[in-house]
């Protein structure tokens, strides 16, 4: 592998789907570290990254705990240095709750916003001073980039659908003003707004009947967060939607 | 005065400004709740309506605390009747923070979602029951109302206002959920989003060498928010804009 | 009738519906120009209006035709007299085509445009010197007011709908920038979002099988129409929705 | 130069700057057209793929004009063959008019319209038989494209810019339209949202002051538009934006 700079890359929110396939495409290019709440989830692919001559490390990480996210990014530059952060992905979601507005306990309502928004907030504020002092140096080939996962719910809000859209809502805010603050100093900040199923073991028995373009690959959504990040700093996108051909919208 | 029904209505985040013109409009129809964290904030609009003849009642409560929420609907209950809710309206916001990314303490950043959102949760969870219990009953000359108060930064999101822009783009979040999942059913759900500085004693010194009509006023809030009342179950809006003739937007 | 003002008021695209109702809401408190193609639209509700004590004209005109519109307005004034507009609204369509962008002729694809925005154009450029005239006279309990009748299609284009949602899209650009350059002048410009079936002759038939709460009344859009108009200077909304209790969103 | 398949391209709108960047990035593979009103706008850049060893025609076209646009593809296929169309680019905008609404005459105001939504929907009626050919071939490494240039004006219509303003709104509704309609048939439509000042000649002495990073690259938009191209069939992007990183939104 030929890293392409000494800065390096963080994923938060990895399991097999879209955090692996980001880790993958970008870990090919860069040290990496893979930040999920339970080790499972992120270790399988750590090994994969490794195995294909790349450099990845694991962290448990609680998104949703300051200390929690402090501590990993410590952690990552104890081990990748001081380089800087070339990309960061921001890929968590909070649990999913289908539930009428008057059976959500207040701890379900908060779970959306507490991972997706709290949770993306702590890691852009960590993240931040990384993407920073790669944006005023001169090693990297690509502006630094922060992408946010987002997803239906982040412009349309469903009945039932309260918890999980006012935490991709809020998301989608802050990414915003923070695209808006930063773009100035050199970041690139960019949300996808992720339409439809994501093809995962998860999701192998949803839509069986339907031909393989009714779901969205995860590598096609990693290849499209790749092509952000490469994008020179006088064309930014900030936002980008994202569904299989097959979808309806 | 004439109260239209038994039916009552309740209105929290009171102060000067919309808070008290809505308290005012709506508490001229109807046997009203003022609810706000101190007393000081509601009561000299208490005092006002029961003077003008009207039955105000005021209560101290923390929207962003469920006991609190709920203690409150159940003062309300035992003061007016369960006749039901003919008009809830959410007018509280969280304190206003304009600071970078890397300077808003986690505490700072979840102040608007705790009001704005979680708040608004609370508050639409307790008012609820109370507005199906109208929607059912044949006494009501309008549909159960519950309307929520947004901003600017309900569908913009700027630098520095990320604490702010969170909660509000997620309190439409939870309207939009909340209309989908409750018109059905008969109630009127609607989101305004202010967008420009209102009349209010607080702001007196702003925009000092425009024209009045540089400033929204706090009545002309009411009556939009009265309008939105009293739409039959046919013509329901869900969403208005509010500004005042010299805003740019 | 107690009129409220010498100013007068006008409605494009008038037929059973919206228009009809929208001409007897106005035409209530205004003395008011009905425009429609043929007389046949417009006839039942002058004669209507004139004999509830009212003062309403027709004049067919085809809102897409420059001199059509010039004729008409040149026609109210020199009946109603030069005191100025007082609320102008536009509610024509063009043709409907459900049609796949392969099968569209030229001629079909453009109509929505020509009725839709170049007429809505002609229109606002003629009513504006009279719009303006009622905003600089002290005579006129409300500001002048232009309404824009858009559609679900205004904000959502979907398959087979290309010819009437570019229409409405354009319209709905006419709008916002119409409000941005004469709100500061005083005239207040909104646009509506009518998004579901309304209950007219026409669609009788359709939605057979669900209670009156499944399609818009045409009334609750003239009394919406109203409260618009209204809304004093410092308190403009420029954008409502307008949907049914029942209907999908 | 391998051309990656038999397949060709077509860009509509070609001058320097976007038109000529996309020219030569899809012309690096495949055989492309070149449609501008005047040869010298596309003559250069026809010279210049074919010296570089690409296949590139050029062809005076009126998009605007449905018979001018038959005869452009006609020629297409004739030149290239009928392979099909592997990717079609829509860069056209009417001529632009800074005017009030009452100064703008009724072809000015339509001029807008009849290049950015007319000719867009002319260029996509002709184009949607060779790209859905293409789709149904198994010969190409990416599904059939069709991408069109949208602005700032697509999304937020200024005072002084409905002429403009309404095309792209119209535009941006086709496109999402065609979207909705041939994406179950494979073909990727994607509508960009050119947000900012590109820097080409004509707008060399604008933002004298400011770095280079305050105007978009017309090289960075091709790149993005390449990237559109190449996304598969589980992995469409209909809309992005693209500003440069100075640039205030």
């Amino acid at each position: 592998m030929a890293t392409a700079s000494k800065a390096w890359a963080v994923v938060a929110g990895v399991g097999p789907g879209t955090g692996a396939a980001v880790a993958r495409k970008f870990g090919s290019q860069y040290p990496i570290a893979l930040l999920a709440r339970s080790a499972e989830n992120y270790e399988p692919f750590v090994k994969e990254i490794n195995d294909a001559g790349g450099k990845a490390i694991g962290i448990s990480t609680d998104v949703s705990d300051s200390t929690s996210i402090k501590n990993a990014f410590q952690k990552i530059e104890s081990e990748f240095g001081s380089e800087g952060c070339a990309a960061a992905v921001f890929n968590a979601s909070g649990r999913f709750f289908r539930k009428s507005i008057l059976d959500l306990t207040e701890e379900e309502f908060v779970a959306g916003f507490n991972v997706s928004t709290k949770g993306a907030f702590l890691f852009t504020q960590a993240a931040l001073p990384h993407l920073l002092k790669t944006a005023s140096s001169s090693n990297n080939p690509h502006p630094p980039t922060i992408i946010y996962t987002g997803a239906t719910a982040s412009v349309k809000s469903n009945a039932l659908m309260s918890s999980f859209s006012t935490g991709k809502y809020a998301l989608r805010a802050l990414a915003q003003s923070t695209a808006r603050e930063f773009a100035p100093k050199g970041v690139h900040v960019a949300h996808a707004i992720i339409d439809g199923v994501i093809d995962i073991p998860r999701t192998k028995e949803w839509l069986k009947d339907q031909p393989p373009e009714a779901k969205i690959s995860a590598e096609g959504i990693a290849d499209a967060y790749w092509n952000l990040h490469t994008q020179p700093k006088t064309t930014f996108t900030n936002e980008i939607d994202i569904r299989p051909m097959l979808e309806k919208w």
